[in-house]
């Protein structure tokens, strides 16, 4: 099985030219889900479509009491996105699917693997509006959103052929868990120079804006000891926040975004303005991280005499992976390292209807959500190979 | 006299309504020629515009072979300006020559006292073009430049009554000196709680714009250990300008704009700008600051494996006053603070073709270039006191 060729196929269904940008209930989204439904029923398993838009190819077991299992990921993307993040995750899916048929090994519980029509929220901001259905969890005020051209959520649903009144039929009670493959879309595994590791828990996410108060002057006449200059509190804030993040294991804390004002060259910055984003799976810890830098940043501007002000923008729990999926997966990919993720997966919405389990598959440079992703044909087939005895596992008395 | 009320009455006269902005060469300025023109009149000058659109007022002196000292200031502003920044200069060296005939003291030389047209290039980008033909060094080149309606300065000048062939007249190979009276635009006079101090130079000038290019990334997925974050290492050196400008005695150092790419809170930065403003009036202590920063920056790159492009964009070497101006100025304004200006003057364009002397007057929280700019008036009567003795001492034997 050409995994890495069928992610790639995948790549030419777009909405732009010369870039892979597949948004939710696009006719780029329709495409792609005629040609995984085609491979899915190459492999067996009978096609259908739910009413968040969501692709699902069933694969019967042989005790109608056992429930479904899930599989798959996402097949929308970002603009300007990369081949494998979430395509991979449905390629790697059907292989398994395809894998138990030719090995003609049957299931106790069903099979269905999942094209999620939404995850990454391009069109309408709101990210996981596949896997929200699917876990019951589907906000109907969400229906008003409206998208760039102001086509409402509600109206691109039906249009895809989604029904926004029955979206509540899309929720699985009968799922008895889900897992994913993904690419890692950061640098952990290849720097360890494995091809799969199994995740512990999804990062709780805090998201913060600073803003720095001091006072404007002319760079060439208010001396430095006169000065209360608002980019260089944000400077030594910056290097909290990386001094932080080093600090305590596990811990990412980035500012991606910084300015001052009034900005010119020849300005001493009255105001400077930076983002914080910190992420940790235990959410103990990141809130303590969090409440260190506003701490550190209270201090800051106590000592330079410039303002604080400290807007929280995010606090998103962190999601725990479920114990039993996690040892199965482990069991399957033996010396594989368990590593969490910084990043939201559909796992996170799943998470709070059934047991989730996820599987890191080493991407080339860590890089993602650009043209440059890259998965090596090795190491898809690795994670299939991970997958396929895990979910063999599962069926295990 | 009421000095402090003539420059509120010449802020009235400006291209913007509810703001002053008094372009080069506009109807505003032509309306401030004109009072500022009266004004000397009531002071017993004559009065004419030179090829350059600069208003004069001549007060003759007895010896003809004397020469000739000017005095003043400029008569345009930035946009938004205040009411003294060049104004106040203009109003004391009319008032100078008021009490010089009031007192009926006749100097040996003549006095001219000038409005300079253009100081703050706001119309076209190009500073100092009334006191640059003043000192015969006025580039032809420049009647070519064009301002935001496209209008070309030779045009310009022309309208306003100037003489562009004949730029070379307004040159004064006859000036024995010039002396300038300004609001210093800097908290040192406030802060030292004395009315006026002795400008001792103009500060040089380094600017250059410096990136830090490292490795963007996903700031859930990115491990600290794995970074090379652009926008820390451009902490870093915002820090290190800071204390660079601490160190040194007179110096100062800003980073005035700074910015990062791609600039999303949940991305690693992997190109941060900055750019940096250095001043010194001792132009070794200024090369000595530049090429210690750049060697920061540098440091700073290999540290972090992180690339550093320095690009430099200004080198404006100090201008220092004349020794006997300033030793006059000094003996006029017993006990007053000796200081560098860190801003430019018309001085500096002056100073190729004559000597110089400046004294600056303490003004409000040491702001300028807005509304807010504030001279009180007794600081403005005791700059008057110390430009009339500094000339009746010029005029002594």
């Amino acid at each position: 099985m050409d995994l890495v060729g069928r992610c790639r196929e995948l790549a030419a269904l777009s909405e732009e030219a010369g870039a892979l940008t597949r948004p939710f209930a696009s006719p780029a989204m329709a495409a792609a889900n005629a040609l995984v439904a085609e491979w899915m029923e190459h492999a067996g398993m009978e096609t259908r479509s739910d009413a968040a838009g969501n692709l699902i190819g069933h694969l019967p077991g042989s005790d109608l009491g056992a429930g479904v299992l899930l599989l798959g990921s996402h097949l929308d993307t970002v603009r300007d996105a990369g081949a494998f993040d979430g395509a991979l995750g449905v390629v790697v899916a059907i292989a398994c699917a395809e894998r138990l048929r030719a090995e003609e090994i049957t299931l106790p519980f069903a099979l269905d693997v999942y094209g999620f029509a939404d995850e990454e929220g391009l069109r309408y901001g709101a990210a996981y509006l596949g896997s929200r259905a699917v876990a019951g969890a589907f906000d109907p005020g969400l229906f008003a959103l409206a998208d760039a051209d102001g086509i409402h959520l509600r109206d691109a649903l039906t249009a895809f052929g989604g029904d926004p009144v029955a979206i509540a039929s899309a929720a699985r009670p009968d799922a008895i868990g889900y897992l994913e493959v993904h690419m890692e879309q950061g640098p952990v595994l290849e720097r360890a120079g494995v091809p799969v590791g199994v995740v512990t828990a999804i990062a709780g996410q805090t998201r913060a804006e600073v803003t720095f108060t001091g006072e404007a002057g002319h760079a060439g006449t208010v001396p430095m000891a006169a000065r209360r200059d608002a980019a260089c509190a944000l400077a030594e804030f910056v290097l909290a926040v990386e001094a932080e993040g080093r600090r305590e294991p596990g811990l990412v804390a980035t500012v991606g975004r910084l300015s001052a004002l009034p900005g010119a060259p020849n300005a001493v910055p009255g105001e400077a303005r930076g983002s914080l984003d910190a992420r940790h799976p235990d959410d103990a810890v990141r809130a303590a991280a969090a409440a260190a830098l506003l701490d550190r940043a209270t201090a800051i501007g106590v000592r330079r005499q410039v303002g604080v002000r400290w807007e929280p923008r995010m606090d998103a729990p962190g999601v725990a992976m479920d114990p039993r999926l996690t040892a199965v997966l482990a069991g399957a990919a033996p010396g594989a390292p368990h590593l969490p993720s910084g990043a939201g997966h559909d796992a996170v919405a799943l998470a709070g209807a059934m047991p989730v389990g996820m599987l890191f598959v080493r991407c080339a440079g860590g890089v993602s959500h650009t043209p440059a992703e890259a998965v090596d044909a090795a190491d898809a087939d690795a994670s299939l190979d991970v997958l396929f005895r895990a979910v063999c596992a599962l069926a295990a008395p």
